[in-house]
């Protein structure tokens, strides 16, 4: 019998009401705000609360993975079956286990088939409201976005006072929507009353700068400071203005104020959940919130999260971005392999991958190789998570494990997707004897005094494996200005893609000798970090020929379908 | 001692929990879905039950108003003040009130000072909620709206099938923002992967068909029928391309699964309030919902609405366009004026509203008797309230008072701003009077199979008081447009100014011999109205030179300040 769809295990899944999910981690009914029966915000009351209480923090566990294929990795899915998993595990020690998650993008959702949070058995639910407008929190991101725009725009047209350069604005508008047509644009046409033309464009919502300061904010007032540091264009003197100097930073506040408070919702087998933020993982650091997992750390003994893209770029922007600013410190990384993504990286194509081809996993065991390496770096214990697929054979699965073996890697079989936590329970063991005996202590690549440049060299050369650095006319040019603006103490957030170490998307494995251009730094300065560009970054996507929109419909009997 | 702001009345408000609000009406803890503690959303399973019952309607009181002027008539407030004082007159009795209102739009809270729902001690609350985010229904028509027009964009960029022709997409896209920047734009710029270049415009989310759809519709099956027959633009043949032609209604009525359900809140006095849905009440019909108004005529023996404008536009409107459609009948209508309305009315100007002038206000009474009229042209019932003011004199509300008794019209005063339900005793009296003791019978002005011709007729020379109508030649275009579509059986929205009854606004009090030029017809299919322009009507507004966005503000003790 062919295995259900996702969306088909998530419809007939049993939830427990919310209230009930909050009581297992301590909170009673008037700690949560419900949003539906199934959905709550936690308020950063309770968040004040939990902090005074004293209470030593869990162990956070990062799941992170090889460089991505189109073969697919299963991060989430392993994340939340981790998380399931680790609770069938510690049921009757007292001890508890949480799951913290970005929120999906609406927009994509009605472009390719796919998305949502998790897979198979191991998914979050109520997966159609996580997958559509959820609690809000993006419309909200959206709204203070668009606000600060129209204040730019209105500032101008009122006489520009800030004597902003019309050419240098880069405050962009933002959607939650895939329109490739929107990238480019010229508003403000039309004659007097409607403002000034200038040219500009618009980014989904998850590449709003809003986005990746929510997600790094400690608490309201410090998400008005950092927004305050938001620099949305240049004065004809070529000096920044920021939102400060247009004073919108106490409206955006209020227009994110129910934003900035976490999700609680549930795994299938009732494991709480807080999926809250979600910021792209190339220009910005692709990490759920801050505030939720902080949060989490105090409720739970054991708090699985995930980072965006594979360990060269997740993993390293979640320990010296989100990490460092936050002050915390995971106990254990877990880096997912598959047996068909490591034959891509073996030089298998897309279409082959369901003949066994144990010499091609081998090859590809040099890119997981190198994962590993990189967190270790970190001082961080790995283990390995395979993640089954139905066409994987023993041989193949057997090179993985063998090898892990002989360096002394934690390894672990995982078929969360299928079986839900109890195909888990392998990997569970594995982190749970791993974060008990093996206490790691996270250590940084480089010092935040190190400068933009020695920044940049150390992921490159430590990280990528490459041999050096080059940096395009226009990113010379903002270097000079990091430092002028004195922002050099800032992490850098690479925006590379996520196929290869290289900038290269076609150098799959582990691919020597290259080196890497930066084409153009951009100052977060509100998130706290410079975003160093190796490539075309796509900040709006597009729809395909046949969009999963047209698929997508509500019947008669209130069913969905179509979505995912 | 000042009284106190809005806000401030709101912010000291002791809130009732969403569930005793329901418990009031009948309605158990699992027939609404929680937003935070004080708001709810009443699923449509519920709405179909009630109307399973068989249970006999309640009685539907409208509250309109004379024409409005820049000194204000407070529509809303009498509505929730009425909403109030039905409340305590029926205390004991066993008889209940409800209210139904519109939701504020988000985008003109951070313009100019104000908006909200209600005034004073006539409020819906919580106020900051329901005037920010809400239940995020706007946001979710405005990603309806927008997931469209992507869909249209790549459409064409991905071969254009329909052979759209790309200087005839009437479809703009929507932001909740005062943006006057974004009212004309060109799209598509920068590339063949950019989409194809071509003229657009956005406008506020409140403009949307999306909006008067949801407003209009009866259930999801019916939204989505609806949504199918909206027109986006024209092919190369010049023939009408609609969504359904698109197939893009299956994944807007996903988006708009839980928009369609109505919001419960409560007043300051505890009156269960539904506050769904907010048409602008020019290019649409302004007012609630349908699906709002019918189940709250389910859940109470007398329910409060209002419509938008003054009664020439708003009631109208309300009459021909909702109450026809949704096959519901009020009982009595109160037609709220105010002694300085009157006056300026009456010639005088904003500045010397303070002053008595009792010949201003007999003057002023010309507006209020045309709007009267009207009403009961319709076999309407009317109530005159006078909102009163403490400038107004008592000669002042004495020259109303006779002027009503003269004619037989009731009459009552209002001072719910003031006082909240104690201070609509006597209108409420009234009210219940009326609709006790003279049953009415709704009966339209024009017949649905009249011309597009005779019903502009109709509405110009009848309701405005006009001598005929004139039409441009792009309108003569569209009304033969209609025909061909064999769409003449809709019914008209006319888009004409509020401040008075002919199409120039400086024409205050009763008008005479005025003809209105129709300049363009737009065909809202979905809504299911054809849309008369008799002026320039703004679809998107612009932000004031100091807008009211730079003074709002989150303290640290989490109060909002600014905030009207």
């Amino acid at each position: 019998m062919a295995m259900k769809s996702d969306i088909e295990i998530a419809q007939e899944a049993q939830l427990r009401p919310i209230t009930q999910i909050a009581q297992s981690i301590g909170l009673s009914e008037d700690d949560i705000e419900p949003y539906g029966k199934y959905k709550a915000k936690i308020s950063l009351d309770v968040y004040r609360r939990l902090q005074k209480e004293n209470k030593p923090d869990g162990n956070l566990i990062l799941v992170t993975a090889i460089s991505p294929t189109p073969a697919g990795e299963g991060k989430s899915t392993t994340t939340v079956g981790l998380g399931q998993a680790l609770g069938r595990k510690l049921a009757g020690t007292g001890k508890t286990s949480m799951i913290c998650l970005r929120e999906p993008s609406l927009g994509p959702s009605f472009g390719m088939k796919g998305g949502a949070a998790g897979g198979g058995y191991s998914q979050v639910v109520p997966m159609e409201d996580i997958n559509l407008h959820f609690t809000g929190d993006f419309h909200a991101i959206t709204a203070a976005h668009n606000l600060l725009a129209a204040l730019i725009d209105n500032h101008m047209h009122q006489g520009n006072a800030l004597r902003f350069d019309v050419r240098r604005i880069t405050w962009n508008r933002v959607l939650d929507v895939n329109d490739r047509s929107l990238r480019q644009v010229n508003i403000g046409l039309g004659g007097v009353t409607n403002g000034i033309p200038r040219e500009s464009g618009f980014d989904i919502t998850v590449a709003s700068e809003v986005m990746a300061v929510l997600c790094l904010a400690a608490d309201e007032q410090d998400l008005k400071e950092r927004l305050k540091r938001m620099i949305i264009g240049y004065n004809v003197d070529k000096q920044p203005i920021t939102v400060a100097d247009l004073g919108a930073e106490g409206s955006m506040t209020v227009l994110l104020k129910d934003a900035i408070k976490p999700n609680l919702v549930q795994t299938l087998e009732h494991t709480p959940a807080l999926v809250h933020g979600g910021p792209f993982a190339n220009i910005a650091h692709g990490c759920n919130s801050v505030i939720a997992t902080k949060m989490a750390l105090k409720l739970a003994d054991y708090v699985v999260t995930e980072a965006g893209f594979g360990a060269d770029l997740g993993a390293e922007k979640f320990f010296h971005i989100k990490c460092r600013q936050a002050g915390i410190k995971p106990s254990a990384v877990v880096v997912v392999a598959t047996v068909r993504a490591l034959k891509m990286h073996g030089g298998v194509e897309k279409t082959d991958l369901s003949t066994q081809n144990v010499e091609a996993v081998r090859r590809g065991l040099d890119n997981l190789s190198k994962h590993v390496e990189n967190v270790q770096m970190f001082n961080m214990p790995v283990v390995v998570a395979v993640n089954k697929f139905p066409t994987d054979t023993d041989e193949e699965m057997n090179v993985i494990r063998e090898w892990c073996n002989e360096y002394g890697i934690a390894v672990a079989l995982s078929e969360v997707f299928t079986d839900g936590g109890a195909g888990g329970e392998e990997l569970a063991e594995k982190v749970l004897d791993i974060v008990n005996n093996r206490p790691g202590g996270l250590m940084y690549l480089y010092n935040e005094e190190d400068s933009i440049e020695v920044k940049i060299d150390t992921i490159v050369r430590e990280i990528y494996g490459g041999q050096g650095v080059q940096y395009a006319p226009k990113a010379l040019t903002t270097l000079k200005k990091l430092a002028e603006m004195g922002l050099t103490h800032l992490p850098v957030c690479m925006a590379k893609t996520q196929y290869s170490f290289s900038d290269n998307p076609n150098l799959r494995g582990r691919p020597e000798g290259f080196t890497i251009m930066i084409r153009e730094l951009r100052i977060s300065a509100g998130a706290g970090f410079v975003v160093a560009i190796t490539g075309e970054i796509m900040t709006m996507p597009g729809l395909p020929k046949a969009p999963a929109a047209l698929q997508i419909d509500l019947l008669e009997d209130g069913k969905i379908i179509g979505l995912f």
